[in-house]
């Protein structure tokens, strides 16, 4: 059962960086960050796998209730998955952002962002296990464009570096919090 | 283009918030939640249904690419709405959440946790906008339960009553120190 936890857990999580990541590429018209979600989506069809045979060969014997509520909702969160893929594919397909979607998203309830770390900031060279910049600012970093590469869905451990552009994913007045925190440091 | 833009905003903020809340339902095993969200797809029909009218009708003409962009990404998003229907269609078919997906969701990026509000708490009578508990907490409330009625998608002028029993989204630390907010107030 464990394994079975795990590879849910790791759906769940997968859907959603997708679907931020997605509206991040529609926003800023970033094919990179659209391709990451092919790439993410390429994982959700392995995990979906991996859970409907976990499901059938191993949970279903003794717990059929437990593999069939597995088996939907790892259906449901490969729709969702798919729906980020093809909110990816509108850049992917060269389609401009449009004004309208990108004001949609800057006054939506959860809004994206992108913020700049000077080399001096006081957050450089800590962990975003460290600054718990989520609970702090509310912003729930997604990816990070270092040099010319990226950070996709970066974890606790994933340590803030002076250039870095941090795109993140919060409330409007979270992104004043962030942008505060980034000049001033946390608390 | 300006309703255009509000419609879009509205369908984004539904969707979100109907994945967040089909997730409590099967968390919570609550039949309430899950209706809602059966409600919240309704929306979601009738949104996109106006954006196809809107895009076709006014936009299409001066803007056909604006039109297709539009009606794209409305489309996506009206399939994330039917796959957050799916998952709370398991709890109203009378299956029991799983253990293996009460941990999973515990132990996510993005975790779901319930709050009760003791009446004596600093944070009583005060509206969410006041608070900033989405910045100040990194835990974003996406339904009250206030006596035998539920509030669903509570907004920044939604007061916070004592007895309340806060259902919130967020980081795992965030479930911590919203904890701490309402023993000790914001700041």
């Amino acid at each position: 059962m464990r394994k079975l936890e795990r590879l849910l857990l790791k759906m769940k999580d997968t859907t959603e960086l997708m679907i931020d990541l997605a509206y991040s590429a529609l926003l800023y018209d970033n094919k990179a960050i659209a391709k990451e979600v092919h790439r993410l989506e390429d994982l959700i069809d392995r995990l979906n796998m991996q859970i409907q045979q976990e499901a059938v060969e191993r949970t279903a014997k003794e717990h059929p209730e437990a593999a069939l509520f597995i088996l939907r909702l790892s259906n449901s969160l490969e729709i969702i998955g798919d729906a980020a893929l093809q909110i990816a594919d509108i850049t992917l397909r060269g389609m401009r952002p449009h004004p309208i979607f990108q004001e949609s998203v800057k006054a939506a309830d959860v809004s994206i962002a992108r913020i700049y770390i000077p080399p001096r900031s006081p957050i450089v060279n800590k962990t975003l296990g460290e600054l718990r910049l989520a609970s702090e600012t509310g912003m729930w970093i997604i990816a990070i464009r270092r040099k010319k590469r990226w950070i996709f869905g970066p974890d606790e451990f994933t340590t803030i570096k002076g250039g870095d552009i941090l795109i993140g994913r919060g409330p409007e007045e979270g992104v004043a919090a962030l942008r505060n925190a980034v000049l001033r440091g946390i608390g």
